[in-house]
């Protein structure tokens, strides 16, 4: 169907942008959006957004700096009109008062994003703008309002409501799977191959979440091992040569891959929610499913052994100790765990399962984190509590036994 | 896969609702919506979401009219924040004065709003949640503020990039179709017999605009005749006996009744968008059309006339010249068309092609106008700069026809 | 899609057919169906095709019943060549001589159907012309054959392997639905609100086999209530005042009507593959169902028992008895259960499992088995070992109270 | 859906299977066969079907040989059967005795056949025994009986009625997908990137045929290039570094690749029903197409000209002189074109368009052709008049440039 829209609406900018563009082709960036935002925006806006995003597209950086600086300081709420509104809104506080600020205190930048999001394909141009947007800030900070603006009216966009969680396996399209290629960003997958061995086997699931307005998008998903117990390494999962096992003869599900897709939805977070969908997406399938861990990374553990000026013990043991110490005890200077793995999970009620030395032989494992690995557990019978005591107190859950490891840690440090 | 999802939620729902209910069933729902906006919303959401949709629910009007002036007293901007951190971001203007400038500026009722939306179904909830407010909102004038937050967001979940045109006919589900037949706002579907006569001939079609969120549930829709030449009466366009014509021996679409669907998404219009859309879409699968018009009603013509101490004239031509004059010279006190489907019509660019006596026999064509209809005429060619000349300056674009009765019946009236 | 490829196949054959048209207009359907098993066949086949089915559509009952005789007397087999082929595969039986043997011992009519049924909506139409067949046959028994052999391909084609279950709900679409009224045989669906009340409450489902060459055709239905316990009476299961219950609530589906809806299939069973499918599917979605039964009518009991000089009795006991001795020991005259519901169902491997009086108050019900009804038992573990007993030796399984009742009733009988 | 049915299904026969397998696992495949064939086979018949199906799919060739021997031996028609029936169906030609005949004239394994037909994925897995059985009938030309049968049962199951065709591109699914590369057989396809340079750019399309009883399997499908003009050399239509053009830039569309997809239906024709409905679909897409021809290999040349003790000339036109003798005159010893792609697209209706030399590259080119290629045309207003001459005289369709090339070939031949 949406190979016909497409088709149809191009049909419908021909004609209709036959009248009208004789004169717009002449127009700047800048005037054309104000054009949109004008009452001309209403009836001539399809044509005038595809207008609008076509040029966008075919700028440099350059381009594309003068256009966000435009935004930056062109498009932004007149501090002046917010006080006068806000003024009159409290004298008599009614309907039009309170348009009258509520006009004021948006960015007219933002109406401008909604306007432009008419055309088949605009959101993900606008994802792909703000992409470019966070990049192009980095060396010039003054943007990052407009990222806000972009963040917020996305954020909105992205609720939760509107996602779609969608299993991604070897009937998945193609444009989709490519995409899963190129956006896996835990454990790399080299080949389609490759792709194949984490989708196709009875015991292998991969779940993504996606928006209807970016069908062929998925802007995050998480890979997932059903297996007999937790495993400890992630090689003997993705080993090549391991035995399938049948779904109903798993009692675990390892979540051991998450990765974000859209650099242009940063900051907007998907992981929890699709956690827990998935969680409950695979107790309703497979009922003798028990346990949900995940087999996660500790990116931070080698920098802060170093910035600590230690190193990584050769013992395994030594090394599950100082691991568990990290885990539990490792703080960032504004709070919170170190590690940043660690503060996604923990922030979503898990808890700090097990550790394992040796689990990640690849150069990346062994260089930030000596190789170990950690399971965090999902139980969902805990997660809100585990939740609502690290949000309160920065209180973490662990198991007896890394809570031992972290003690036993504790007095060989000292 | 949406029966699958629900049921899937309801499960997840239920496991950890287990947990988490034994004291939230004690507070109040404006305890929720507090902790909902709070840290504990972020990992417990979705349980939270459905607890405050489903105790709005079961509310009667007291319950929701307090509700509403909770939102409209507890959960909106306040000035003193927004005037403090509109000064910061004044004095140093960067990414953190900007956003807690956005943060005080928003009401923290359209965040809730946004967090509600989690669970299947919210969507639906909030919008039939819009339109008790709205009703409401006629004695308590005060709730008009709350209605504004709400029209905002929607205004952007509902964005044209986020609608999906779909074709409506015989082959729809029942659960959509029975929503035609309530809907219909112009001509009363008055059985499932009459729905089938206005979908299932080959020269009938009607489409309507859907939201991916509310699949069932159309947001607008068209219906449309399939015809030689312009129709100049409703009873011909719908009689029972009429024998049906080839879509490709027609040379016209006649739009011949649009109905607004959802009370909650009152002020957001879809109608102008629905109708390019279309008249693209029947331009690709039928290239013999040529015309494209309405077969419209004119509901305020009665009353302007009786407004002006004036009465139907008996004679037909009288009638057509009447209209004429109307629809081109009758005006608001506060500008713009008297008629409202006028108003509609013109501003999107259409131009009033042709007028007809004895076209509407119901009672109320009769009472509202006569018996007179109109037809718009949308010509993908003109209705750009038709639109820019009616919203510039007020210029109706008419044919000659339409003119010359409007100066007969201008002369006459002198 | 299939709104497409009809169109598509319309112009395909509207451009090819302006080429071949001329001649074949002036050519009788005999002619057209030679020259369609001959060589121009292959190529110009879809044409031909569309031509003959169009023509057959056009004619009335003396134009088919030519028709027909026509397939009867010159599509036929040869004796002589069967005979020929026979003996030269039997003294050299290789690929050859058993090509030649296939092919004179399959009429060819059988491939005339076959190559009729490659343009879109054939498969429908020639299911249609078998239900005209059938009914022209009572009055000309001659055409029975040419009947045979449409019900030897129609099994082939409509083979287990090639249906296709699917739910039948309120979500369907209305060009499905509107078959369901219009073949429900057993206890009639007077409007779409009668219809909704089978199909949307929570505690009701429904499903049917459909072909993917008929997509809105269901070919048989069965319509299931979910309840506490076995229910006794269809106007409990039917009541418009009835209170409808969680899905998971229930111990018990009841299959209380099942319709087989192409005339043109007779003969073809799908009922026993239906039930057994269906039984697995909720079991497999509502592992709380424990028992499978039906609420069937008993439509030979009146009969029986006047041809026995027997009426009915008025007493409810004596009523249940007399039903179980008929349904345990009324046979036909060339073996099996008198009653045609009892063979169904025993034939499948169901078991009598409880017979109600009072059960069916509707006139046709009071008419052939005086309100009294049965269910049949379908328990998974016994249907096999049921069915094997029925057939080596008639033998019925029976519940021991439906036994108790037929003894009771043998000995006052006596 | 196919996955829950799949799940569905395997439960039923899990819980069936419970009851009925002791004794049957003992039982050898011929036993099992008999009972499916018998009265038991109606209730018990899926497990029954899924059991012989998993003991063939486990069997060594020495297995499937003596199934097959059993299928010709034991499976077969029994002649005084045929002749007794047939004599009484001669006598009294009526329903019973033609009943009886046809019984009679049809050998059990085709009932066999079609009762395996009915767990899901059998259709698949009798195509897959059919290509067994062509394999081993090569070396034991016994058992082509039993392909006879088969091959007669999948032309009535893969009759065109049930074929649906679908487009292939990059969001098609990758189970079809990876069929593609492993079943192109004209210009391979040597990974997914190449994979990608067939499908995705806009002038690009790909057509299968597929059966709804084996929806991830195409059974034939065509690539298609559009062009300006008619394209000489495949290495121009393959190239990576040609500029894709828009489809509604092009005037031509050009077939370079049939393949058929499964040997298991070797024999059943699907190609000359692709060509024309792609032809049909495509002039409704693009109706800027005016020319639809292949860019076809030639097989037969080399070993054509080798026969006759002649080798290809050096000089290019000299090899397309000889190229379109030996197309228009070249014939086999049992009639009709020499060359098998030639006897194809001739029988189709289709004409000798032009001939190139150099236009394939490819070792396998330059081995079968000495690089020569040939475009036969599809002209939908000849289609028919040519293949009816061809059939009924064997007279060619041919350009007047390749009339002239051949007369020139021979000339210097004489």
């Amino acid at each position: 169907m949406s190979v016909l829209a497409d088709l149809l609406s191009t049909v419908f900018e021909r004609r209709y942008r036959g009248a009208a563009e004789p004169d717009r082709q002449n127009r700047s960036i800048e005037a054309l959006c104000r054009d949109l935002l004008g009452s001309s925006g209403e009836v001539s806006g399809m044509a005038l957004s595809r207008l609008i995003l076509d040029r966008y597209a075919g700028m440099d950086d350059a381009g594309k700096l003068a256009f966000f600086q435009f935004l930056t300081q062109d498009m932004g709420v007149d501090p002046e009109a917010v006080r006068d509104t806000l003024d009159a809104f409290e004298t008599t506080p009614d309907r039009n008062t309170y348009r009258a600020f509520m006009t004021a205190a948006e960015p007219p930048r933002q109406e401008l994003a909604r306007r432009l999001n008419q055309v088949p394909g605009a959101t993900a141009q606008l994802v792909a703008m703000r992409s470019d947007l966070l990049r192009l800030a980095r060396d010039n900070p003054g943007l990052s309002i407009v990222d806000l603006d972009l963040k917020h009216l996305f954020a909105s966009w992205f609720n939760r409501g509107f996602l779609v969680l969608r299993p991604i396996n070897w009937t998945s399209s193609a444009d989709v799977l490519e995409k899963i290629i190129a956006y896996e960003a835990v454990h790399a997958i080299d080949s389609w191959d490759d792709l194949r061995r984490r989708l196709q086997p009875t015991d292998r699931r991969c779940f993504g979440f996606f928006h209807p307005a970016m069908p062929d998008e998925p802007l995050i998903f998480v890979e997932v091992a059903l297996s007999h117990g937790v495993p400890g390494a992630i090689h003997d999962v993705l080993s090549e040569d391991r035995e399938a096992i049948a779904p109903d003869a798993a009692d675990t599900a390892v979540f051991y891959s998450i990765s974000n897709c859209q650099s242009g939805l940063a900051g907007i977070s998907f992981g929890n929610s699709l956690i827990k969908q998935v969680v409950a997406d695979l107790s309703q399938e497979l009922p003798n499913l028990k346990t949900f861990v995940t087999l996660s990374p500790i990116p931070g553990l080698t920098r802060w052994l170093s910035e600590r000026d230690k190193t990584m013990p050769e013992d395994d043991d030594a090394r599950r100790q100082i691991t568990a110490h990290y885990l539990l005890n490792g703080k960032r200077d504004k709070g919170g765990p170190y590690d940043p793995v660690a503060r996604f999970h923990l922030g979503n009620g898990a808890s700090v399962h097990a550790i394992h030395a040796g689990a990640d032989l690849s150069p990346n494992g062994q260089k930030q984190s000596g190789g170990v690995m950690v399971n965090y557990l999902y139980d969902l019978r805990q997660i809100s509590q585990n939740h609502e005591r690290f949000a309160a107190s920065g209180e973490i859950a662990a198991s007896s036994e890394v809570t031992a490891l972290a003690s036993a840690a504790a007095k060989t440090t000292e």
